[in-house]
């Protein structure tokens, strides 16, 4: 994604590998839709774009001659609309939080030095959310062993935060240290994020990778040809327990029944310290068109019961570390990521 | 599937659940196509299949003049070529197996005595599984409790057997009974048996089901939607070790880890007594694009490395019991599998 001329500009991951579009989104509503419909999706991505939401909101009540009171007032109301455009990724809430911090933090300042601010400070969390995607490359390929073959599944790549990835951030940090990994990636089902963006991300990366079905990972497992499984987190709450991509939970089932190491990798931004565990988080139903139809053709009888939610919960117990930008957190609680925010305090 | 006019017409399995089309076989060689195609897929339908493949192979022989010893011989070689269609599943060599064991039985017989004989051992084949499904739906049924949530993979219904269906017979029968039971539908990428076979069965029958992704399994499992999981098998070893869809290892263990009982619904012709574990079976690898392609479209980027078993391995400590035609056997193990055969002998 790229912001540019007061425009936000979206590759639309719904048509990738084999069409390279970008959406452009002139007003807050266009990215509230994008968000919606998935043209941009993963929970830093989502986060990015909506902080960029905002700053369109106030651009255009700028334009219509708001003051600056009316202005907050406008800005506060397309946050909470920006804010429900998904339920279940934390760092929505978390982006626009900080943008109306800003927001707080200037009272007095005029319409278009308003504007300016929130641009920078977007720009901020696209800048800041790169640089953390590198360390938690750094911090994370520690842990990957020479040779790794590394299971993933949805797309924690480049595609799904500001550049670099996250769990695929891992990756690309082991691949250019010259560990030879080979990475098993799930498809991911229904809207196959694996096949279509993570499995593009690594080959035009070079990094050598075989694309299985979500339900062949089990097996894959059990023939012993892989090492550790490695995914992204749309919301860690304060306990450990996380939320990702539905099929995660089965994954964390399966490595822990095979003694693999089980990893999340996410910035900071995708904790959320204000929920005690998982059982709170709201997971999101999506429409049964995404199961019943892939690539727009029906696959199953018409008026078919379908139940999709996009995203499971993985209990701590089964997550042998979180990779941060502070660095990894073996066998997470609540204390020890509440200890990872202290510096920040 | 049905014989008529010494043809065999198989329903073409790749078209459903949105088009019924009938394939005429006309010869031994189209059955091995058909076979190699998944027009027909499931073991004991390929069994049956395979079967009639040698009446056809018979016919064909008969009409170009072979005399009995000619005949014979010729028919051993058709056999073997039937058996090397697909791999995995036993039932396909058990026929041909049975139908050789006719044959050797009346060497003496001319040609069309032989034709005859084969046709009706065919036939044989066909209304036996037809009654063990129904034997195994009795016996399953007694493990269903009221109102079961029943969690099944790919298609173990009557599009899989003669009639009726083994997993799916079980269900059958419950719902016969009033039971009231819920199944849930793994759609069982890559081929989507259960999207659009087993959803389909189901919605004829009436009997209420939910399509799920096959990544969804473990979360459903996890919110307790599930009393417990019954699948078919393509090859079940001395020992209980169970070869059957893949996906179907990663049920178990995930049904194992939430104290699910795991069921496995399988008639006497896919217990293969001459190996002795799982170790031993040859998993089919089948093309990448099975995996690549969906309905005919690309949903990876081009040349993307494809790993695309066709089965995977239960070991039989993850499996509650076997459900058979001559009753249940919890626990399975060598001793209680050869003895479910001791009647035979």
């Amino acid at each position: 994604m790229y912001w540019e001329g007061r425009r936000l500009y979206l590759l639309d991951q719904r048509l990738l590998p084999h069409k390279i579009e970008y959406r452009c989104c002139i007003s807050c509503d266009d990215v509230i839709a994008a968000i919606k419909e998935m043209c941009v999706r993963g929970a830093p991505a989502i986060g990015i774009s909506a902080a960029y939401g905002l700053v369109l909101a106030a651009c255009k009540a700028v334009s219509d001659g708001h003051n600056s009171r009316q202005l907050q007032q406008h800005l506060f109301a397309a946050s909470l609309k920006l804010r429900q455009s998904r339920p279940t990724a934390v760092n929505l809430a978390w982006a626009l939080e900080r943008m109306e911090q800003w927001l707080e933090r200037h009272i007095d300042a005029n319409p278009e030095e308003i504007c300016i601010g929130l641009e920078r400070e977007a720009y901020a969390i696209f800048e800041e959310d790169l640089e953390n995607n590198r360390l938690i490359g750094a911090y994370g390929s520690e842990l990957v062993p020479e040779k790794a073959r590394i299971l993933t599944h949805c797309n924690a790549g480049a595609l799904a935060t500001a550049g670099y990835g996250t769990a695929i951030g891992v990756i690309r940090a082991a691949h250019e240290q010259g560990k030879k990994v080979h990475v098993y990636v799930d498809e991911t089902r229904p809207l196959l994020q694996g096949a279509r963006l993570t499995a593009f991300e690594l080959c035009e990366e070079g990094i050598p990778a075989t694309l299985i079905t979500d339900n062949c990972a089990g097996y894959v497992m059990s023939i012993e040809k892989i090492d550790l499984v490695l995914v992204g987190a749309d919301r860690i709450t304060r306990n450990g327990d996380t939320a990702n991509k539905i099929g995660t939970y089965a994954l964390a089932v399966m490595a822990h029944y095979h003694g693999i190491p089980f990893y999340i990798a996410a910035p900071l931004s995708t904790i959320d310290l204000s929920i005690a565990s998982g059982k709170e988080i709201v997971i999101e139903e999506r429409s049964s068109y995404e199961v019943t139809h892939i690539v727009d053709r029906c696959i199953a009888p018409e008026g078919m019961a379908v139940f999709n939610p996009a995203f499971d919960v993985t209990p701590a117990a089964l997550i042998t570390a979180i990779i941060t930008e502070r660095g990894v957190v073996h066998s997470p609680d609540r204390h020890k990521l509440e200890k990872l925010f202290d510096y920040q305090n």
